[in-house]
């Protein structure tokens, strides 16, 4: 039987009351009180609200009956351990750190639906033939370090020592964070995972609109698109607005100008193919003064690897181009980068036959934004189950929202997962 | 005779050595002392650096056989009366305040030519046929309250008692500044002068290329471009750079870029007309986040209000154009404006006439920047010259230059003015 819930739910199988997916909306409210700021939810990396989340994931994996931890780089990793010892280890992760201003269901959604599975595995008193590992990543949006993926690069072997040298913006290094918990490049380099994994599954808040216009509580991930950061410095010649004329200007904000509309248009080119200047300022800028310099940001991302490439060098060239006939210099800063991660078709097939077990179509949809399971990419195989994101699909704010019949059917479509996983010999 | 400097002043007709203009260099090099930054020049709006240069002006006018006072509005006021009581009084003037981080003749050169220009009349011996007022104006580059020419507006009877409610950065209002020195609205207005004015003169730096291109070391300004200010609003809508494909979008920033574009494009289309972007930003953006809002000032100008007022006509309907196309919204603040000035043509003439007698080329041109000249516009008669700035034309910055054959050259002319100026009857 379906039911019709009054958020437009039609194809809910729990008509019960969604008990899984209130139980993970609570916990989400309770891991959101959390917070540096006074007001919203802001938890950056190895802050005391960040410390505290950890401690209360932990807390709660314990309770749920999992043997529990914080390792070195700051992941909560719970173990509900198989009953085979030489059995191999499915992970179900996502991250606890979070944007400033931010949401309370991206990065959570997904280690909660992790704990609120295994507290339901056992009171069915389900035995997996895998260790079940629920992790809570410490670090993936990159706020304090301006470096993505910190605890999920450590799990997946893949930690960039490099990368202890980065600095706050108070100056404090990653090392000086790390130390006092003992995180040397050693201990780190030491959490890569040596056991033998089955696979990686996400659950994870949609941060789109895709599934909100087309009526669906839940999708299948099939990539996760590639992209490329950049910081561009133009640097042309200051004057005083009323004593240069237009044609004698070195003005490196009209060529920043220029470059944002270019990209804009470039990227509008091809099909999921996605560019961006979420930066955009002339520091220390006059009403009066010709600026002297301008700078900005870009993210450029494709979940094909080709039209990334073409689109990057395309748009490096046409900087060059208008640089060169403004006479303005310009610096292009590779920031950071990633090639687009497939989702390995078994588990894209099995979470498709969880899904449809719920009496729901099964829908793909690629990922624009990152996700921890991009670390995992190459080191076992990789799912994401993507869930309906409310408010138009809006992400990174705290009007992000989801219902609990739409938690609810994602955990039932993992539970489901767990249940029929076949671990390959 | 003339004499070839170092520097390529061609027409020197003082080969003597420059002593004017040696005084005045070594004067503004004095009062760069007074500042509020521990390295470079930075004097705004009764800090104690404006307040100590004030009070040397002050001294320097007296020495020099003035009677000079400091008015309500910290204007530095010295007379070097006529022997006729019922004389007219005819102002040489320019401003002491600097934007931050400025140069040292900016404003000053022009209080300077005139304390000079009386000291060598009192050692010549020469009365003059009017009282002579030579103002170091408070006030000019808008810097501590966002609204230039506090000082000149007093003097013109212009100072709008409005004025006294705006904050600085630290939300000290423009009243709490002056209170202490008894800078009422009454106060203020009482210094509008009443008395008989023959005219108003202005001796600046050029802050422009135009006179070091033609080789010239003055020039007769014959308008004050007029400017309108504004500030532009852009508000879109947020979401992850990853998230929302090209075409969903209502990105702030590629607004506001395309506005910075048609604003370039639109005024280079028109000799004289200048159109800057001085600050642009995304408030606290986010390498991988959508803007939603993107701030940017306009600063539009000419000598043409026929121009000037069809350019600000067609870019706010372009603005909007551009908004209803993109689904964004546009706010317009209307920051500040004047019409162009056009210099008397009596007194263009009469420092034509003078600029010939040194031997030189008369040049007349048009100032970009406003002026305190300005605020005289219907007032008195109003004239203004032009001295070469070196470095390119460089302006409000430590690397503006001139030299000293220059300012011995705009002294004299300054002189030759005083000495054949016709008193109207």
């Amino acid at each position: 039987m379906l039911t019709t819930s009054s958020q437009g739910q039609e194809r809910n199988p729990n008509a019960g009351g969604d008990v899984l997916g209130t139980r993970i909306l609570a916990l989400a409210d309770r891991l959101a009180r959390f917070s540096e700021s006074a007001n919203g939810l802001t938890c950056t990396f190895m802050s005391p609200a960040h410390r505290a989340t950890a401690a209360e994931l932990c807390k709660w994996m314990t309770a749920a009956g999992m043997t529990a931890h914080i390792d070195v780089a700051g992941n909560v990793v719970g173990r509900y351990a198989s009953a085979r010892p030489n059995a191999g280890t499915l992970i179900v992760g996502s991250h606890y750190d979070t944007v400033r201003n931010a949401g309370k269901y991206d990065g959570r959604l997904g280690i909660l639906a992790g704990v609120v599975a295994v507290e339901e595995l056992r009171r069915r008193n389900v035995a997996l033939p895998f260790h079940l590992d629920v992790v809570g990543f410490s670090e993936e949006e990159g706020v304090r370090f301006s470096a993505p993926y910190l605890g999920s690069a450590a799990l997946a072997g893949r930690f960039d020592p490099d990368m202890l040298k980065r600095r706050d913006a108070t100056g404090q290094s990653l090392a000086d964070v790390l130390r006092e918990r003992g995180g040397t490049a050693n201990a780190i380099a030491a959490l890569a995972r040596r056991d033998k994994l089955v696979g990686y599954i996400e659950v994870h808040i949609e941060q789109g609109p895709v599934l909100l216009h087309e009526n669906l509580p839940v999708g299948v991930v099939s990539a996760i698109a590639g992209f490329a950061r950049r910081r561009v410095t133009v640097r042309g010649v200051t004057g005083h607005a009323g004593a240069v004329p237009m044609a004698l200007r070195h003005d490196a904000a009209t060529a920043a100008a220029e470059i944002v509309s270019m990209v804009e248009q470039r990227c509008a080119q091809v099909p999921g193919l996605m560019g961006t200047v979420g930066q955009l300022q002339v520091p220390g800028g006059a009403i009066n003064v010709i600026p002297g310099l301008c700078e900005l940001s870009l993210d450029i991302r494709s979940d094909n690897a080709g039209e990334l490439e073409k689109a990057l060098g395309d748009i490096a060239a046409r900087i060059e181009a208008i640089a060169a006939r403004r006479g303005v210099s310009v610096e292009i800063e590779n920031v950071a980068g990633l090639l687009p991660v497939i989702c390995t078709p078994r588990l894209r097939d099995a979470l498709g036959h969880s899904v449809a077990r719920q009496g729901l179509p099964v829908r793909s949809l690629v990922s624009g934004p990152g996700h921890d399971a991009v670390m995992f990419d190459g080191v076992t195989d990789v799912g994401m189950l993507f869930v309906r994101c409310g408010n138009g699909g809006i992400s990174h704010s705290p009007l992000e929202t989801i219902t609990a019949a739409d938690a609810d059917i994602a955990v039932r479509v993992l539970l489901d997962l767990l249940t029929n996983f076949e671990v390959r010999p």
